[in-house]
């Protein structure tokens, strides 16, 4: 199956072969439920589903007897028809995941890497390897590619335009990517680690439309969904809240301001406060996962300097939060990345401080720990990826088969 | 013109009816052109326009002599067949506003009035006398009515859960409305008057998506968009900044914290900065208006006392406001309300506090006064009450003739 690069807008045809597409995914539907769901009549759904069935992406699934008339022919999804690749670039490692029209995970790799001293040229080298060692496996192309980074995109998604952990500024992955893995520049959509999160616990929740996700790890980032659509603002910075004054009178921060949530909640921060200079915690190579259960450990046992350390987290995310639930009233905030490891122990002051300091009908607001831990981000990339053939089906082409 | 209280959802011929209906909006078009433009047939097209016509909505207007073919007829809004009606509620005045399918402000009411003494019931009596007053010079009820109110409105949008100036807890002014008015229930919306200021000035702005709106009056209240679409939140609560800490060691709120942005920002505390207890300033009798206008002539004239309060407003604005910019990244923050009055003076300083709190890229974010000023709340009220038709173009009757 190979990639196209279209860029052209869809017309009416690819748009209701999408609407068929979308509507299989909750489950085998009749021509008729189809039609009804898409609002479409029902010859033309029969001419759509021929197509998409020639494109190899549906398939017959049995027969619905009603409450009366004939019984009809239902259709499927056939999950195992397509996949998309999820790429990840943390300062730690590189991961690639691919998950198929179903959302089923087929293929998933990671590997360990000091992302700042192989700097972007090499470190793109490295990400293409892990991703043909996947792809390998794989019987086709992926239909969409989207990497995951910890960073601000611009508003197109193909350039990264500053990673202070990874210390990179405006890097062109896509097209870098594109070159490596010869897959088409339009195919590769690159996104903000803490957006990609977000779009997966919205995913993860089907009945909320207004949800903030945090993500906690070297720095803090954040990403929000808004009346059930991902919310990147103007220049694709929206829920930046790493710099938010926390403590006006707090330590100096990177940025030159004082008191930033990330002097308080980046998890170096965390880790000093938690234990001496010397301690095991703050070993690097145990990566942010691992101190993090370290840190976790260390609360467990009721360590005090642990245990007062991870208090004092969850105060200053209170009141960095406050603000955000008064701007933007939502169902949920999802603590993400390394806080998910805490969320057992931040959950309550959090919920104290968002009592305290917001509207009395704002407590009502959910504070959860993410269940997807620091794979949000890639989980997210992943449903992008093949988002794009839910969009445009015609990226899947027609066999020859169905051509003839 | 009955109104009538569908609330059933609309069919694909009623959305294909709307969306030829708003493709006129920016102007004459022709049947060929509003094919391509809604993705619906030609022959389609000239059925719906039959309909639209037979309901008064739409009429001929000229030829298009295009580059090759026939002339085809144009077809354009009846911009006066239908009109909105906005009803806004202050705490020291009621007003009513009509405007046209075109948005052209057809008919406006005002009526000062001490609504915290009235209570809930006498000044519905009042503000149905005012509506009463002004629908008598038109021929035909409205096409919907949406009241402008400043609280919290539960999201399906017919109670009012608190308006701490009018002190008015769990109002159903829609119901109390219905029945004063004679108008069905379903015909009348109730929304927060800054989410109303924030769609009005989004209006005002055709090329922006993303936009957060600050209201101030005696309170201080703010509404965003977002991709667009007015974002209302998981209650209904989004856009709430009015109780952001903008000083934790700053003076005590009715809400019972400390430093919150009200204490700063709202009218009565900048009036108290500007002058001292026994200067006109502090005259409700002047109204936000009046109060706001002498101020900005003490302001000009460069009374110290004045120019520093307004400095200082600026500066608790900027507190504020640098979270908003790092949660949303909108393209404009528009200062509303009286705020719009000081936007001279304000803008600086806000621009100056956003610089040295916000990552630099959001420095961007433009910063503008509202030319809406206290009417901004009402103005998005009418463009509300107009929508419906635009959403439901057969709330419009058809014509007699059209039937027979």
């Amino acid at each position: 199956m190979p990639i196209t690069g279209r860029a052209d807008p869809v017309s009416q045809r690819t748009a209701n072969l999408a609407a068929l597409l979308r509507a299989l995914r909750s489950g085998p539907l009749s021509r008729t439920q189809l039609a009804a769901r898409c609002g479409v009549n029902k010859a033309t759904v029969s001419s759509l589903v021929t197509e998409l069935s020639g494109r190899g992406l549906v398939r017959p699934a049995g027969m619905l007897t009603g409450v009366s008339g004939r019984p009809s022919q239902l259709v499927e999804l056939r999950g195992e028809s397509a996949y998309g690749l999820a790429l990840g670039i943390e300062a730690d490692r590189f991961s690639a995941l691919a998950t198929d029209l179903a959302g089923r995970v087929v293929a998933e790799r990671t590997a360990a890497a000091d992302v700042v001293t192989l700097g972007l040229h090499r470190g793109m080298d490295e990400l293409a390897e892990l991703a043909h060692d996947l792809l390998a496996g794989m019987e086709a192309p992926p239909a969409g590619v989207t990497v995951s980074v910890p960073g601000l995109v611009d508003s197109a998604g193909a350039l990264l335009r500053f990673a202070p952990t990874l210390r990179w500024r405006d890097a062109e992955i896509a097209d870098l990517l594109a070159a490596r893995l010869g897959l088409p520049l339009a195919a590769i959509a690159v996104d903000n680690e803490a957006n990609l999160g977000a779009l997966a616990e919205a995913h993860a929740r089907p009945g909320v439309s207004d949800l903030f996700y945090l993500s906690g790890g070297i720095g803090i980032g954040g990403g929000l969904v808004c009346g059930g659509l991902l919310q990147r603002g103007a220049r694709g910075f929206a829920g930046e809240v790493g710099h938010v004054t926390v403590d006006p009178q707090g330590e100096h921060c990177p940025c030159g301001r004082l008191g930033c949530l990330e002097t308080k909640a980046g998890l170096p921060a965390v880790l000093r406060a938690a234990a001496p200079a010397e301690d095991r915690l703050h070993d690097p190579a145990l990566g942010v996962d691992g101190r993090a259960r370290l840190l976790r450990e260390r609360v467990r046992q009721n360590d005090q300097r642990a245990v007062a350390a991870v208090h004092e987290l969850g105060v200053a995310l209170g009141v960095a939060l406050s603000t955000v639930v008064d701007v933007l009233d939502p169902d949920v905030i999802v603590l993400g990345g390394y806080l998910a490891e805490l969320g057992d122990w931040l959950i309550e002051p959090v919920r104290l401080e968002l009592g305290a300091r917001t509207l009395a009908n704002h407590a009502r607001c959910r504070v959860e720990a993410s269940s997807l831990g620091t794979t949000a981000g890639l989980r997210g990339a992943a449903h992008q990826a093949i988002e794009r053939l839910f969009t445009d089906p015609t990226l899947s082409p027609l066999t020859e088969e169905a051509q003839a």
